[in-house]
C-alpha cells in the first residue's frame, strides 16, 4: 500500500531541517506536518526590479537541509529562488542540501527536437549542481532519462500508484483502457496498465496532406469503442489534451477520465477541460491547484505530501526509498 | 534527398585528420574514401592481459581530429580503446577531438528502471568528456535525451531517412503499417510513419497472472490484419524481436520487414531471424555486419558512410548539419 | 574623447554574430546599427507557465557569438533567458560566446552583510560560466570586485566618462561638488571627481538613538553650502536617493543633478524624483527607460551603444579595450 | 561583549585537530591554549633552494583539521606552505580542512584597476580550493566581496569590535571623529562610527595639475578642526598612512589614533609612524608584531586569539558564528 | 610483523559494506571472511554484445562502500565493471566509495616514452574519479608517482614485506643478492635489499650494433657469481623475465628465485618460467592464479587478504594505515 | 644533431608573444634572441611584505603567450610569480598560455615516501592548471610520470643529448662508465648509456647496523676500477653527490665527471664540489648559474636556449616536437 501519513517514520535526527521556497508553502507545510516538524524560517523579499533576496533566520551549520520547491509557474522566479536558497545554505555551512522539486519545470525541454535548440532541462540540472545541491528528489519527470542529467543522486518518485489507487477506488474500470495521449507517453501508459491490469491504446497525432494544406490528424491506435478511457499524461499545462478526449468520444468511447501527475493548469486549460468529453481530471498537488481552477469538483487533487514525507524521512534515515514503491506495486492489485 | 557521396564537400582544410579505432576500420575507410582523405596511421597493440596500447604515427599538433569508433562488440574493449585514443590525441596537442560513435554502446542503460542501478550511458558520456572529447557525432541514440548527457556539442544524425528511402524503393508499402516493437519505440515509429506516410501500431508486452504463474503477453495495439508490418527498433541485439514478428503473423499480418538503425547481431540473433515471420531485415553498417550473418541476403546492410562523411565535412567547414536532414525530409516524399 | 559611432571599426570577420535577448532589443539594434550588422534571428516563446523556449534560426557552427542582454526587470526572466540562449549556442557549436550584460542584475548582492545570506552576484557568475559563457562584457558593476567572481575574462566598461562629458557640456559645474550617495559609493565619486576636477562630499547614513526609538540620520560629510551637488550612484532603482537630494538642499545646496550609470527606475522611483530638490537625472540606456518615465525631459538618457559597439569590435578584432578608456581620460579635461 | 577566553566552549569532539604553519606559531599556540588543546605536530623543513617540505607526525584520518596560517610576510612562502599543508592533509584522509587565515595576503589585489592586471586575491582563493580547503576563516578582508571569490563557506570575522572596545576604554573619544584613510575605506569607517557613535570624515587623495607637473593633493572631506581623529584602515603595510596623519594635524586636528585590524608593519613603516602627528597605533596580532616594532608601547597589539578560538569552537560544534558578532554589537554601547 | 588475520580489528560500524566485482571473488570472499562480514549482493550480467549490467540487491544509502576489484585480465572488462559499480553506488547514495584495486591494470603506461602516446594510467585515474570513487587502495603500483595521478586519497600498500617474510623463511638467503630485473626496478630492489639486508644487482638491457643489425644485450651490473639471485619485479605478465634468469645463470649464478607482487601470468608466461634457471616463483593473490598455472608448486601464491582486510578495517575505523607498515619493517629483522 | 640556433624556424605568426618572469631573464632573452623576437614588457613589483604585483604593458588579446620561468630559487616566489602572470594573461584574454618551466621546482616531491606527506609536484601541477596554463614545456623532470600529473599537454624536453654531445667532444670517454648516483637515477643513466654507448654502474646507498648505531653505506654496484665515471643526476642542489664521487675514487675510479641537467647549486654545493674526486661538472642554464659559482671553469654551463627556442617555434607552428629529439638520437653517434 502507498505511504499513509500515520506510517511515516518521524524519528529524525537533530540535524534534520525542512525549508520551503515560496512556490508551494501549502505543500511544504503539509509535509512538515506529516513529519512532525516545523519549517525553518526564511525571510523572502522581492525587490521592485524582480530580484529575490533571502535571509535564513536561524543557524544551519552542519544540518541536513531539505528544500521543497516545485519549479512551477512562474518558473523562472521559482527556479532562481531555489538556486539562491541553495547558495545561501551552502555558504552558511549546511552539511547536505537536498532539493525536493515535486514538479520539475522545463522538464519537457529534455532533448533537441531540431538543430540549435537548448536542452534546458539539462541546463537546469547543471545550475542546481553548480548552486550546491547534493541530491534531488522529484516526481514523475517528463522522461526518466532526466535522472541521468545529474551526477548527484536523484530519488525519482512516482505519483502513478497514488493516482491508480484513487482511480480504482472511485471509478468503475471494468471496461476501461489506458490511453497514452501521445506516442511519447506510451511508456507511462504501460506503467498505469501494469498496475490497473488494463490494455493500452495510443493516440498518434500526425500531419497529413501536402505543405500549405496540411492538417493534423489524430489517429487512435487500438480499440476504444464503448470503453472508458483513462487518458494519461504527466502534465496538463494549457489543456490541449482536450483534443484527445474529443477524438476518443468521436471514436465511440465514453467520456474520458484524465489522469495526470502534475496539476499544472495554465492559460486556457481550465475552460478547455470543462467539456462533455471529459468526465473527470485526477491529479496531485505537486503544484498548487487553487480552488477556482477545480471546476466545482471535476478536477480532483490528491495530496502527495505523505509520499514526499515518507521519501524524505527514508533518505534522512538512510533507508531504501525504492522499497516503498516496490511494496506498493506488489500489494496493490488485491 | 539523402547525402550522395558525390555531393559531399571534400574541400577540407589542412588541419583535418581522420582516425579509426579497431572496431570498424571498414566503415572508417569508406568515410575516408568519400572525403578523399587517408586515415592517419595509429599503431595498435593488445597485450596478453588485454591492455590496449596505441601510438599515433604522425604529428597531430594543432589538428582537428575526427575519430571513428562505434562502441560495438566487444563494447568494453572498443570503448576503452576510444578513450585511450582520445587521451593520446589530447596529450599530443590536437586542437579539437571529435568522437564519431555511429553506434553508442550502453545507450540502452540510459535511466534507472529500479533502485540501485547505474546509468551507464551517462557514465560513458562523462568518461568521454573526461578523456578529452570536444564533440560527439552519433546516429540514432536509443533515446534522444542522451544528447543532454553531454555538455559538449552532440551532432545527432539519423539513419531513418536512409532506411525509409530503401524501404520505399524496395518493397510494396501500399498496405503497410509501421509497428513499434515496444511502447518505448513508439516515438521512433512516429518518425518512420511521418516519412513513409503510414499509420502506426504498437506492440505492448506485459506480464499477466499472479506471481509464480506469470506469463508475458504480447498485445498488438492497432490493426495489422492483412497488412505488411514494417517492424522497427533501434537495434536488433540478440534478436528477441522475433517474438513480435511471430505475434504479428499470428494476428493475421504478412511476414514482417524489420528495419533497425544498428545491425548489431549477437548471440542467437541470426538464427532467430531465420524464420518465416520475418520477410527481410534492413539495417546499416554503423557496426560491422559480416557476410556470414546476412542470411544469404535476407539481412540487407545499407551504408551510412556518405551520411557520416557529409556530417564530418560540414562540421569541419562550419556548415549546418541539421540542414541536410531538413532537406532530406522535405524533398523525400515526391 | 569617448567612442563616436563613426569611429568604431566595423571591419569584422565573417565569424562575427550578434544576438539579442528580449530585455533590450532597442539597445541591441542600435549596437548592430553602429557595427553595420544585422542581429541574428532567434525565435523566442514564453509558454503559459512562464517557460522560455528559444530556437536559433540560422547556423552558428564555429561563430563568435555576442549576446546582448541586460539582466534588468524582470530580472529572473531576463537572466534565465540569457542562460538558455547561451546553452543553445554552445550546443549548436558556437566557437566562443560573449555575454554582453550592460546592466548586471543582482550585482548589489555581492557580499554577505550578515550571516546566512546568499552571495547572489557570485551565484549568477557561476551560472553564466556553467551555461557556457566564455567572456563577459559589462558596465559599471556595483563593485569592481565582481570581475573576480569570474575566471573567464571580463571586460568591464564604464559609463562615467560618457556621463561626465554630458554633465560638463550641459551644466554649469563651476561651483559644483561630487556627492557620493553613500559611503559605499565614495570610490565611484572619486572617479567622477578625477574627471570633472571637482571636490567630493560623502553622504553618511547612520542609525541614532536607542533601540525602539532609532531614527536614520543623514550626515553630510564635507561642505555643500551654496554648491551644485552632482549626486552620483550606480543605479536609481526605487529612487530612495531622493532622501540625499532633500538633505543636500536642506544643508544649503542647490538642487541636485543626479548622475547614475544604469537608469533602472522601478516602483515609486519616477514620482520620487519629481521633486524640487532634484534638478535633473542623467543616465544611460543600459536598461530601457521608456518615454513615460522620463518626467518630460528631466530624466535624460544617454546612449551607450557606441561604447558597447566599440568594445565588441575591439574584442572581436583582438585589440585593446582598456586603451579606449585610457585615451578618453587623458583627452577629456581640456 | 566580545569573546572572553573563559567563555569559549572548549568541549570539542575527538575529531578536532589544530595545526599551525610557521607564519605565526605564537598565535596558534594561544588559540590552542584557549581551546585547551595541543597543536598537532608537523615537521617542517625548508631546503636550500627554498622548497618547503612537511611531514604530519600523527594520523589525521577522518579528523576535522583547522590550520592557522596568516599569509603574512614573506607572503609567497607562507601561502605555499599553507597549500602544501592542505595537500598533505587531504591525501592523508582528513575529513574536513578549514584554513584559518587571520590575515589574507594579496587581499588588496581584489580587482583590476586597469587593463591586464591579475586579480591575485581570486587566484589565491582558487589555489586554496584546488589544494583541498573545505572552509575559510578570515578576519577583516580588504573587501567583503572576497567572500564571493570562494564557493566554499567563508566565516568572515571582524577585529573592529575588539579594537573599538579598546579605543573606548583607553582614550577620551568625547571629541573624536572616525577618519577613513581613503575613499575605499569609507565603509569600514562606517562600521567604527556605528559602534563608537561618532561622525565620520573621509580623506580624499587626488592628483592635480597637468601631466608632468602633477602633484598629489590630500583633501579632508568633513570637519576635523580641534577633533581627535581615529584614523582607520585595514592594514598599515609600509606606513604611508603617515601622510593622512600629517594632513589631519595640519588641518587643525589633534594627533591621530591609528586603528588597523592587521598589524603588518613592513619596510619603513615603523619609523614613519614615529612622528608627533601619530598619538598611538592600535592593532591586533593577526600577524606577528615583534617587540622591536612596537615603538616602546606606542604600537599596541591586542590579541584576537579568543575571537578565533571562539569561532573555531563554534564551527566545530555546529553553532552559529554570526551570533557572537551580533551579540557583541548589541551589547556594546552600554 | 605483518598483519595476521587474527589481529585484524573486525569491530566495524554498521555503515560498513563490502562489495566485489567479478575479477576476483575469491580474494574478496577471503577478505570478507577475515573481517567477519558478508559480501553485499550484486547481480551481474553480461549481455551478448559485451555490455555489463549490474543491480545492487540491497539498500546502500549512506553506507561506506568498499569495492574489491583487481583490474586484471581481461582488463577493459574488469575496469569498466568497476566504473559501472561505482556509478551505481554513487547514484544509490552511498556515503563514500573506496575502490580497492589490488592490481592496477594499465599501471605500466604511466608516462610517455615517446611522442603521441597516451598516459593511460592517468586516464584510468581520471575515469575512477569521474565515476565517483572517493578513495583508492592499491598494492605495489608500478611507480609510486601514480599516487599523484589522483587528488583523492590513495592508500598505497606493499606486498614486499609479505614476500620477504616468506623468502626469508623458505629459502637459504645467506649468499643471496637482490636483482632488479631492469633499471626501472632498481628502487623496488632497494626496498627488498633493505628488508632482507642483502646487496643489490641490476640487470641492464640495452640495444647494441647499428640499426638493422641491432641486438639486445643483457648486462649484469654487479657481482652474481655463485650467488642466489632473488630476481624481483612488480609483475610477471608474459614472462619475459626468463631472459634475466637465463643471463644470471650464464653469469655463474644459482637458479633464480623470482619474487613479484602481482602474479599476472598471461600468454606464454607459465611455460617460459618452467626452466632450470628459475628455482621458484613467489607471488601473491592480488590477481587470481589458477591451480593449473602453478607449475606443480613451483609458483607459490601468498595471500594478501589479511593485509587488505587490515587496511580496510583501519581506513574504516579512522586509524593509521602507514603505521602497520612501519611496524612491520621495524620488527621484521629479528 | 641537436638544435642549432641558426636552424630554428623563426617564421612565427603575429599572434606569437614571449614573456619572462624574473627568475631567469637571461635565458628568456637568449631564447628571444634566437627567435628574433623581443620579450613583451611586463612591469614587476615586489611590495615590502613580499607580494608580487605585475602589470602587462601591452595588449595580449588573442595572442599565444609563452612564459619562460624556471621555478628555481627562491622557489615559492618564482612559482607564485608565474601563477600570477598566468592569471593576468588569462584575464587579459590571451588565446593560449604556455608555461615554459625549464627547471620544475618541487619535482622531487612526486610521491609519498611515507604516510602523511604531500605530493607537492602534483599540487604544483594543479595550481598551474587552475591559474590558466594551457600547456607546459619542461626539461628533464625528476620523474617522467610528472607528465601524467597534468591533463593539459606537456612537452617534455631533455638536455641529455646536449650534455652527451658536449661530454663526447670534451672528454676522453674511451674507458668511461655511466654512474647513476642513486637507484632512482638508474633509468636516466640508461639514457646516457644508450647515447654514449657505455656500460652503467649504480650507486646504492643503504642503512646498515641496528637502530641507534646505523650508518649509511655507499655500495657501488658494478665495476669502476680504473674507469672514468660519468656520474649523472638530474640536479645537484646542495651537492651531496660529492659522497658518490669520493666513493668512486675510493673504489679505484678516476676523478668523476659530473653531468646534471639542472645547475641548481645551493647552500654548500659549490664548496663541496671543489674537491679532487670531481674532475668537472657539466650542466646547463635551465637555472641561472652565476659566474662566482663556476669554480673558475670547473663548472661548465651549456646553454639550452636553442633547444627551448626550437621547441617553442615548433609548438607555435604546429610541428612535431618529438621529431627533433628522435633526429638527434639517430644522428648522434656518427
Amino acid at each position: 500500500m502507498a505511504p499513509d501519513s500515520s506510517l511515516v517514520n518521524t524519528d529524525l535526527s537533530d540535524r534534520f531541517r525542512l525549508f520551503s521556497g515560496r512556490s508551494s508553502p501549502e505543500l511544504a507545510l503539509e509535509v512538515a506536518s506529516v513529519l512532525g516538524r516545523d519549517l525553518c524560517e526564511v525571510r523572502f523579499q522581492t525587490f521592485h526590479e524582480g530580484e529575490v533576496h533571502i535571509q535564513i533566520e536561524q543557524s544551519v551549520r552542519g544540518v541536513d537541509a531539505y528544500v521543497i520547491q516545485p519549479t512551477s509557474q512562474p518558473v523562472n522566479d521559482t527556479l532562481v529562488e531555489l538556486l539562491v536558497l541553495i547558495d545561501a545554505l551552502r555558504r552558511a555551512s549546511a552539511a547536505t542540501i537536498t532539493a525536493v522539486i515535486p514538479y520539475f519545470g522545463y522538464a519537457r525541454q529534455d532533448h533537441k527536437s531540431t538543430g540549435r535548440e537548448p536542452i534546458t532541462a539539462k541546463l537546469v540540472a547543471n545550475l542546481l549542481t553548480t548552486a550546491g545541491a547534493d541530491r534531488i528528489v522529484s516526481i514523475d519527470l517528463h522522461s526518466t532519462q532526466i535522472q541521468g542529467f545529474f551526477d548527484i543522486p536523484v530519488d525519482h518518485l512516482t505519483a502513478v500508484t497514488t493516482l491508480c489507487r484513487y482511480l480504482r477506488d472511485s471509478f468503475d474500470l471494468s471496461n476501461a483502457v489506458v490511453v497514452a495521449s501521445d506516442v511519447g507517453r506510451a511508456k507511462m501508459a504501460d506503467k498505469y496498465a501494469m498496475i490497473l491490469e488494463l490494455p493500452i491504446v495510443v493516440v498518434h497525432k500526425r500531419r497529413s496532406g501536402v505543405a500549405g494544406l496540411e492538417v493534423e490528424v489524430v489517429d487512435i491506435v487500438g480499440d476504444v469503442h464503448g470503453k472508458t478511457p483513462v487518458l494519461i499524461d504527466d502534465v496538463v499545462a494549457s489543456g490541449s489534451i482536450y483534443q484527445q478526449a474529443d477524438a476518443l468520444v468521436e471514436a465511440g468511447a465514453e467520456p474520458a477520465i484524465i489522469s495526470v501527475s502534475h496539476g499544472v493548469l495554465v492559460g486556457p486549460a481550465v475552460e478547455r477541460l470543462d467539456r462533455p468529453s471529459v468526465q473527470a481530471v485526477v491529479t496531485t498537488n505537486t503544484v498548487p491547484v487553487p480552488e477556482h481552477k477545480r471546476l466545482g469538483g471535476k478536477v480532483r487533487v490528491l495530496t502527495i505530501a505523505p509520499l514526499l514525507a515518507d521519501a524524505i524521512a527514508r533518505i534522512h534515515n538512510r533507508q531504501s526509498v525504492s522499497e516503498v514503491f516496490r511494496a506498493e506495486q506488489l500489494e496493490f492489485p488485491v
